[in-house]
């Protein structure tokens, strides 16, 4: 068989196996993943033995430090693929659950019911856990799952899916319902992402290039963010305090990650008092600054922000600072450069936090919280699959409840239509 | 400006004037459509002038009688157009409806809020009156529109959109939440289905071929139904006289819909008994039956079906008739043959009717009703933008909050990430 052929085949089974996976009861959802766990764990001399592998042709092409941390499996890291399978099989099961029901004039009882998507393809880069934690979710939201993993990782990926299987065919489920594509040439994606009649939805999970890829590529429904341009504003009423704790969490936490803050707004009334205090902080530690002419004239080491500046995700120790007349042109600047991925205002005002909150559409829009909240897991949805910043279907982090779609069920008693 | 330009500058119009929507008061929106409801009651015969061009040009090109009937305005039909506004005026408004709320540990109470999509792009046939109909969901959602009607409809279509812009100007709000493309030439479309950062979600509302058209070409996410392939299972234990009513509403009330019964499923233990008669009956009302073998051989008016009918959307008084051997069997067939809009059980039997309920994931799932309540109207949404019978967004018909998507929003007090 050709890649195309093989691509096709993978796609078709996955769809079918969907079929059975959509049934399935919560009950044997769990056991599987618990099963799952267990191999997982039981396999560890195998798999590091493989992932050696990996690491061998990664080290011959001159990978990064980085990015063979990134590929490494010791037993530690395995442990902790086995239990965030654990912790999914802890979390409520979203299938079955009818999220409204109402009663019409004829007595006609109508409801929406969650049920899975059906097969969801997961495209990712080099660490190998994504394998065992992406297709975890897909599973437990009751869908097929088509996992299509980096090449550096191929060898890691095979023996992490192939435990997997293991696990299905000895529960009498379908072994297709988790697919690895199993080679590494790009004609393999570009025919994945052409399976429509087979796949409902592609989630992408790496860098910016490999998002733009699959979006130019696919004729499947994509669920994506290129980035995060995160923004706090401080507000005239803030509390010093906390704004300034929430800043230097929101930068200097994790700052290669997209929930970081990137550009700083602060009111024109509390520019005197509070940029020299910030900029002092951050300064101190390491945060390069580059602000607005009225920013720069308060912070004596901040540099001139240009243009550029506005719409830079840095994902790394600078922050973007400017000065602004009021809440509604904080909001003009927000909603013009932003990412649609996360804002917080940093106020102590009602009515201007009602404002923030209603006006505000990026997926997440906080009042004195940190930015870095913006993450599945911290937002209390179990697990994440991804973020979206597009508004279809999903608009934010995407927990378990997002790789399901809702039907209509309606309960008759013999009615028809007048 | 040549067309290119011109539809790129009507979408990022669109997108400005959308945020402006997103923040107007529920009463403001309401105001609106209450005014453009007297507007078009107003301008009556310029309505009806501008209609006579259309409908002399559609005369010379030689549409059809009923393509002409389709494109006509009259008084009677223009009072119709308003007081559909004025119901969309009357519906709940979905924006900032907070459709869930939590509390985390750290005591951060985190919700979903509904919001406005941004900018919605309607592309259809014929009727003049989706101009307003749907414009008035997508304003009442709180987005802008952008509308592409029919070439044969021009004139119609754009003295309906100048008196409904004409309110918008004359309340203050911009101009661009409410715009037709004014001109029918195809690249005009194929450029509308290019501005993905301007137009967040396209509709497409007409034939097949229209349909998939824009499909082929948009890079901006497209709800769509391409068909009703519609079945009825009628089980061992159904109800004959409910069983025969609701299959002849099913089936003749309107033959030329898509939620129109196409495909009879009947329990083998009842096909002696339930065949004739249903036969009967359906062909006194002048259906042609498609049987298999089984069915043929107790309904002397059937022929034999192939296997194309299982896939037919006949839209016409053609019925396809099986028997199968147990609701396993049925669910097989509706698996394999179903286009995922509606299909409906007969049953008296408890576990059966949820069995169906459960394992037949098509939008609308129904017990004991007829297939022809599969519409926004009749399933209580109040007013129908479309139908999806894709799974991501929206599946199933889709009323006015399926034009919003949801955001998080967090109250803080100070909470930084550890």
């Amino acid at each position: 068989m050709s890649i195309t052929e093989k691509v096709v085949k993978i796609a078709q089974d996955a769809r079918q196996a969907s079929l059975a996976m959509a049934r399935l009861s919560t009950a044997a959802k769990n056991d599987m993943l618990l099963k799952m766990a267990s191999a997982l764990e039981s396999a560890v001399s195998g798999l590091i033995a493989e992932n050696r592998k990996d690491l061998e042709v990664g080290r011959q092409k001159g990978l990064s430090a980085a990015m063979l941390d990134r590929l490494m499996l010791d037993e530690g890291r395995i442990r902790g693929i086995a239990n965030a399978l654990r912790e999914v099989a802890a979390l409520p099961d979203p299938v079955g659950e009818v999220t409204k029901m109402w009663k019409r004039p004829n007595e006609l009882m109508v409801g929406k019911m969650r049920i899975p998507l059906g097969t969801i393809g997961i495209i990712y880069e080099s660490r190998p856990n994504v394998t065992a934690d992406a297709a975890a979710l897909c599973l437990k939201a009751g869908n097929a799952v088509v996992l299509r993993g980096g090449s550096e990782a191929i060898n890691s990926n095979m023996a992490i899916a192939g435990i997997l299987q293991n696990v299905l065919t000895e529960m009498g489920l379908p072994q297709a319902a988790l697919s690895l594509i199993p080679f590494t040439e790009r004609e393999g994606v570009l025919e994945m992402l052409k399976q429509e009649e087979s796949i409902d939805l592609i989630i992408p999970r790496g860098g910016e290039s490999l998002i733009r890829f699959v979006v130019e590529n696919s004729r499947i429904p994509v669920i994506k963010h290129y980035k995060g341009v995160c923004h706090i504003f401080v507000d005239q009423s803030a509390d010093f305090d906390k704004a300034e704790q929430i800043i230097v969490n929101s930068k200097t936490q994790r700052p290669g990650v997209c929930n970081a803050l990137e550009t700083l707004l602060i009111h024109r009334d509390v520019a005197a008092e509070f940029i020299p205090r910030i900029a002092a902080t951050l300064s101190t530690l390491g945060v390069e600054l580059r602000g607005d002419d009225v920013f720069c004239r308060y912070a004596p080491t901040a540099t001139p922000a240009t243009e550029a500046d506005w719409y830079a995700e840095y994902l790394e120790l600078i922050l973007a600072c400017r000065v602004v007349d009021d809440i509604d042109a904080a909001i003009v600047h927000i909603n013009r450069y932003c990412s649609l991925h996360t804002e917080a205002i940093i106020t102590s005002d009602y009515s201007r936090a009602q404002r923030f909150i209603r006006e505000v559409n990026s997926s997440c829009v906080m009042v004195n919280a940190s930015t870095r909240f913006a993450d599945g897991g911290q937002l209390g949805l179990g697990a994440e699959i991804g973020i979206s910043t597009t508004k279809l279907h999903s608009f934010g982090p995407m927990g378990l409840e997002d790789l399901t779609t809702t039907k209509f069920i309606v309960y008759g008693d013999g009615q028809i239509r007048e």
